[in-house]
């Protein structure tokens, strides 16, 4: 018998699938569909917490921090899992345990077509 | 006396500044006061309706549109109103009254940055 799995074998975390969408803003408006799918990932954004959070795992060392990496938010650690988790759900993020800590990482491919949707309008 | 200004001469509409914001969000965490500021602007477009409205004004013909150019996005003529409000006040849209309309078009630099952002993570 050994002891190596003492901490409880936690199910991979169920992460909902966001493909990238849509087209850039100036080629045609987006449809009730799109903007519906493309909305959750900019108001996973648009709360200052959370963008915070966003920005420190996205520039951290690596490209991915976990909760015991994050101080100094000025909010307490179930409040930073609950964000870090919201951003996950969106898509943005996408996460990893090891051992006790849930590493999260940013999902470029998610965020670089965000950028591109945007970009196209500069 | 011409008759040519009946309409009544509104006030310019204020529209708080809103200057683009913020290094690539690979580069360091954003401070507080960034985040405040530039969540915001994804809060703005973290609402479908919202969203869908701003894509119309981006690829409507010249780059910008009035309500009238606004139909079947399903909500109300005010209702689209105030979300172009929103839009502006968060600094993504400008308006300029001419005549009965006020027309909304793209601030190009304040969005490039939003995408400037997140671009530097794909």
């Amino acid at each position: 018998m050994s002891n190596t799995n003492v901490l409880p074998l936690l199910e991979p975390e169920a992460s909902e699938v966001v493909a990238p969408c849509c087209p850039p803003l100036t080629e045609r408006p987006l449809t009730a569909e799109e903007a519906e799918k493309t909305a959750r990932m900019f108001k996973a954004l648009g709360d200052p917490v959370r963008l915070r959070l966003f920005s420190l795992v996205a520039s951290h060392e690596g490209g991915e921090a976990c909760v015991c990496d994050i101080s100094d938010v000025g909010v307490s650690q179930p409040t930073v899992s609950h964000h870090l988790k919201k951003l996950r759900e969106a898509g943005l993020l996408t996460s990893e345990r090891r051992g006790t800590w849930v590493y999260y990482k940013v999902e470029p491919s998610v965020v670089a077509a965000m950028g591109q949707m945007l970009g196209s309008l500069g």
